[in-house]
C-alpha cells in the first residue's frame, strides 16, 4: 500500500470575495505508512456544502480554517481498505469528517460506521446526515413549529431547506419556499408539497412573499441572509422565530456594505415583535442525532419525504462544483463520487 | 364629586427626535358621572418609563400608541375614592395602567389590588413592579444564568438593571454593570455589590469592559443599544444569550443611521457564535408574575436585595422628569408623587 498514489484537493491560495478554480489545486501524494490503531479509508461519497467557504479564510470560525497547502476538510463516506484498529474492519462503511482526498489515514476518531442496508450510503451525507439533522434540529428546537403556522424556508430545494419544509408539512404548517428559478420552483411546489414557491430572483420577491403569507411569518428558516432576508423581515409576526444556520449570500463578502446602517433596525424590530433570532451549528445538538436517523429513516422508508442529489463523477471536479454550489447552481445535495463501491 | 376639577397632561404635539417640552400640555378637565361598576381613582404614584416614548410616535409599536389632544398613559398606584363596582371599596389601593392624571375613571378592567402592609406602595411600580418583573422574567428566562457566567448590564443603576445584576449576584454570576457616571458607578458596585461597573461615558469604555470581562459575555441584558451594544458585541461568547427589553438610545432615532451597514456582521455571529437574541415585554411573561412578586418580595424583607427610587413630587414636573428620564438623568427608579396618602 506504501506505493500507492493518493489524489487531493488543497487550498493553494486564499479567495479574495468569492472563490476561483485557481485557489484550488490538485496534487498527488505518496501514502504515509499505516501505524496501529490507524485504519486507511477509501473515499467513495465526497460532500459539498456552503459552509466549507468559511474554512477557506484566515481568522477565526466556528470550525477550525484550511491552512495553505493542506487539503479541504469535507463529510466522506468511506469503505475501509486497512485496518490497524480493532474497532474497524475491512470493508465497514464509514461517514466521517475528512478530506477532499481519495485515500485518507484515520485513528478512528469522530469516525461512524454506517448500515449500507437502512438506505443509500450518499444519504449518511445529506438527508440523513448533517443537512438533514440541521434541518430537522434547527426547526424542532430553534423554529418550534405549531399547525396553522406559516414557515418560510430558503434554499427550498437544497439538501436542508427541502427537509425543513417537509418537516413542516407534517407538522402543520403553511410552507413557502424559496428558491432560485423556475425549475426549483416547480420542484418545490409539485413534488415537495410546499403550498408556495417563490423565486428569489424575481424583482418583485417582497410583493410575491407578502401575498404568499397573508398571515405574516412565524418561522423563517435562514440559511441564506441577502436580499432573501430583506424581503422576509417585514413579514415576521410578533413572537417569530429564526434559527440561523446559513449565509450563504454573505460568505464571500469582504468588508461590511454601504450604510443605511440596519442593524438598529433589526433591534428595534426584535424588541418591539419580541422575535427569537438564534444561530446553531448542527453539532450543538448531538445529543438528537439517533432520535434524527431514527425518525427520519423512518420516514424516508414510508416514503413520506424524498430527496434529491446533484451528483457529479471524480474528485478532479469538486472546486467548480464547490464554486457552483456557492452560487446556488447545484439542485439537490452536492455530491462528488469520488469512487465506487 | 361632579365639580372636581382634574389636570392631566397631555400629548400636544409628536416629538421630531427627542421629545421637547412643548410636547405635552397641562389641562384641566371636570370628572365625567361616575356609572355603575365604575370606580374613582386618585392617583398617588405615577412611573415613567422610557418605553413610553413609543407612546408618543405614529406608527406600529407594541403599546398602543397616544392620539393628539389626549392624556399621556402610564403605570400609577392610585386610591379609590369612589366606587359603583363591588369588586373595588373606597380606601382601596390600586396598580394599574391609567394616565398622567389626577383622577381616573376606570371600569375596574386591569386593576390590582396592592397590600399596603407587604412593601411601600411606589415599589408597586418599580422592584415589585413592571420594572422588576421585566428584570426577572428577562433574566431567568432568556437570559438563563448559570454559576461562573459573566453577566453585563446596562442603564445598571435603573430599576431594572438594578435588579437584573443583584439576581445575577445570587445566581453565582460575574456581574458587570455599566452606568452614566462615577456616582452611579459607585453605587453598583459598593451598595448593590456587581464586581464591577463600567462608566459608559469613557471613551475607554470598550477596553474597560474588556478587562473587566477577561472571560467573555455570556449575558448581556440588552435595554440601551447604541455604543454600549457596539462594546459588548464583540466581547459575546459562543452561545451567549441577548434579552432585548430596551434601546433607550434609540427611542428617539429618525431614520437609519448612516453606513456602513452592520447587520451581515451582526448575523454572521449568531451565526457563527451560536448567539440567541430575543426580545420581551414584561406581559410576554404574566404567567410568572405571582411568582416574581412572591420571590422578590421575600428577598426585598429578608434586605437581601435593596432598590432606589428618584422621586419629583407634582404632576406638572413629569414632562420635564421624562424627558431627562431618557437622556439617563435619572438614579433609580424615576416616580412623580402625584397626591400624598
Amino acid at each position: 500500500m506504501n506505493a500507492l498514489i493518493n489524489r487531493s484537493i488543497i487550498l493553494a491560495s486564499r479567495p479574495q470575495g468569492e472563490p476561483l478554480l485557481e485557489n484550488f489545486q490538485l496534487v498527488e501524494t505518496p501514502f504515509p505508512r499505516l501505524c496501529d490503531n490507524e485504519v486507511l479509508l477509501q473515499t467513495i461519497w465526497l460532500s459539498l456544502d456552503p459552509y466549507m467557504r468559511g474554512h477557506m479564510d484566515e481568522g477565526e470560525s466556528y470550525s477550525p480554517r484550511v491552512k495553505l497547502g493542506e487539503p479541504m476538510k469535507a463529510d466522506t463516506v468511506s469503505r475501509i481498505i486497512q485496518s490497524n484498529h480493532p474497532d474497524f474492519s475491512i470493508g465497514d462503511f464509514i461517514e466521517g469528517y475528512t478530506f477532499w482526498q481519495e485515500y485518507t489515514v484515520s485513528s478512528g476518531d469522530g469516525l461512524r460506521k454506517i448500515d449500507p442496508n437502512l438506505a443509500p450510503l450518499s444519504t449518511a451525507l445529506g438527508v440523513l446526515g448533517m443537512p438533514g439533522m440541521t434541518a430537522y434540529t434547527g426547526l424542532l428546537n430553534i423554529g418550534q413549529p405549531k399547525p396553522g403556522e406559516t414557515l418560510v424556508v430558503a434554499a427550498a430545494s437544497g439538501p436542508v431547506g427541502s427537509l425543513v419544509g417537509q418537516i413542516g408539512k407534517r407538522m402543520g404548517c403553511k410552507v413557502v419556499g424559496i428558491a432560485g428559478g423556475a425549475e426549483k420552483c416547480r420542484y418545490i411546489h409539485d413534488e415537495l408539497g410546499f403550498d408556495a414557491a417563490i423565486d428569489h430572483h424575481d424583482p418583485a420577491l417582497p410583493q410575491l412573499l407578502t401575498r404568499a403569507c397573508p398571515n405574516g411569518i412565524d418561522i423563517y428558516f435562514e440559511n441564506v441572509g441577502g436580499h432573501v432576508w430583506k424581503a422576509v423581515f417585514p413579514l415576521l409576526n410578533d413572537f417569530a422565530r429564526v434559527p440561523v444556520c446559513g449565509l450563504i449570500a454573505h460568505y464571500s463578502d469582504v468588508g461590511l456594505p454601504p450604510g443605511p446602517d440596519h442593524l438598529p433596525e433589526l433591534m428595534d424590530a426584535i424588541l418591539v415583535k419580541r422575535l427569537t433570532l438564534r444561530g446553531f451549528i448542527v453539532s450543538d445538538f448531538n445529543t438528537q442525532a439517533e432520535e434524527f436517523r431514527r425518525e427520519v429513516a423512518s420516514w424516508l422508508h414510508k416514503g413520506e419525504i424524498i430527496y434529491k442529489e446533484d451528483i457529479v463523477e471524480g474528485l478532479e471536479r469538486a472546486p467548480e462544483r464547490f464554486i457552483g454550489l456557492l452560487k446556488g447552481n447545484n439542485f439537490g445535495k452536492t455530491l462528488i463520487r469520488v469512487s465506487t463501491i
